[in-house]
């Protein structure tokens, strides 16, 4: 093959990636902090569980191994280390052959936000655009997202995370996010077996409130719903849990306080670096 | 930003293309016949006009000039160009910011058919994965692709294209072609503003048929209508129309009357170099 890239000559790894022209890999954000990546061994087997569901093999220790070495080198302290695997080319064309994956490990600063998690509730809002379902790709972290990229546009400078629902007007997720609500004592979060991505802190916080003896609802989620809901609260793994203090149809003092109890039994490390 | 790949130093360019972190791009092929491009300015307008509608600018003129260059570099008498353009990085996440994109250019052999489309009809099955549907995306030849790669997987040698339906059983296209019916003496081809991708031979034959005073009906096609219509064929940029001889449901001497006749209007290139 030869290829050029925006004229000169293109390197063939990108020439040929499979995760650029069919976007056939998946990906993992894990946090650093002071040095060290918060959940590791569960981010691994997470991403290794959603490459499984494309009959990709991501290879946990190795990956561990060069993600060690990677924050050797850098020597970050806090911030965000992302793992994006995409599927060996072997020939042109969509059909897959083989789960051998390449493996791009990259550090990032922690993205700016306009309030600090552990004291203020995040603004959020709903996207115009409506997520498409498709089971056989649901819940994973894939590499197409264009659905995100495009419900990202126009975003407003007062709002933290943008809400995503399906055309029955059912809350899927954020774009960045998961989506729990409280209500009545009970913790409910989309079902993601149609659309949306499931992160590991979401699985966190569901295996937390098991342990914690707190009901947990995985049912559709209504957009109409926010207005009868004590609580609301985002999940991710850079900033970990975050309480939501306006949503369309829902205002409260944020975090709640059964978010504030969630916040304390996960033990997210705090937002701001300096803090620590 | 510190990224490495597969344990060594990563080229910033794919360490931070959107294309390959969310597939924000969009892609064309064309097909190179006697060392040149087959309808080269109705495929970067079509380019074009899928650009806009994810708000990115497709540099034409550049485009044009740069793949007249590598042609003429890499002395290819027959084969595929692959034009691939990707939103320029412009810090960490979803966010489009700016229109401004990289350009991948790549020269290909054409690929391996099991048969001559001039001569022989081809066999098609339908994937079991069903197409989801998101109209902001439908019709546009973008770089999210995964339902592709997940219905191509077991492709069975005897088989030469998969078609693919969405949950109603509606048919859509093919993994890598357009699909056209002809009922009646009607040419009928399924409607892409929920799914699907569309072609610019798609359109070449829309508009090659209208000038010939062929009635098109452009409508939902149910997988179970495959047993009353009377031809069946495929379109693609590098084979140009492939009559269908087998597909669930239906069998035909192939390529059929309209079929043919719409062959010679199109005046594509013959697939086998051999034979110019």
């Amino acid at each position: 093959m030869t290829a050029w890239l925006d004229g000169g000559p293109a390197d063939p790894r990108l020439a040929e990636a499979r995760g650029l022209h069919y976007g056939d890999g998946v990906f993992r954000t894990l946090r650093v902090h002071r040095g060290e990546l918060v959940d590791a061994a569960g981010q691994l087997a997470h991403l290794a569980a959603d490459a499984r569901a494309l009959a990709l093999h991501a290879p946990q220790e190795v990956l561990a191994a060069e993600a060690g070495q990677l924050l050797q080198t850098a020597a970050l302290a806090d911030g965000a280390l992302k793992i994006l695997l995409w599927r060996k080319a072997s020939g042109r064309g969509y059909r897959p052959q083989g789960g051998d994956c390449h493996r791009l490990l990259s550090l990032h600063p922690l993205p700016v936000l306009r309030l600090d998690p552990a004291t203020a509730g995040a603004r959020v809002d709903l996207a115009a655009l409506r997520l498409g379902e498709q089971p056989a790709l649901a819940g994973i972290k894939h590499l197409n997202r264009l659905e995100q990229v495009l419900a990202s546009r126009d975003w407003p400078a007062a709002i933290d995370e943008r809400l995503l629902a399906n055309d029955q007007d059912e809350l899927i997720c954020g774009t960045r996010s998961n989506l729990f609500a409280v209500s009545e004592g009970r913790l409910w979060t989309p079902r993601l077996d149609r659309a949306g991505v499931a992160g590991r802190t979401r699985a966190r916080v569901l295996a937390l409130a098991e342990a914690a003896g707190i009901a947990v609802q995985i049912a559709p989620l209504p957009v109409a719903a926010l207005s009868s809901v004590q609580e609301l609260f985002l999940s991710n793994s850079l900033f970990g849990l975050w309480g939501v203090a306006e949503a369309p149809g829902f205002r409260a003092s944020a975090p709640g306080p059964l978010t504030r109890r969630l916040m304390q039994t996960l033990a997210h490390p705090p937002w701001k670096a300096a803090a620590c």
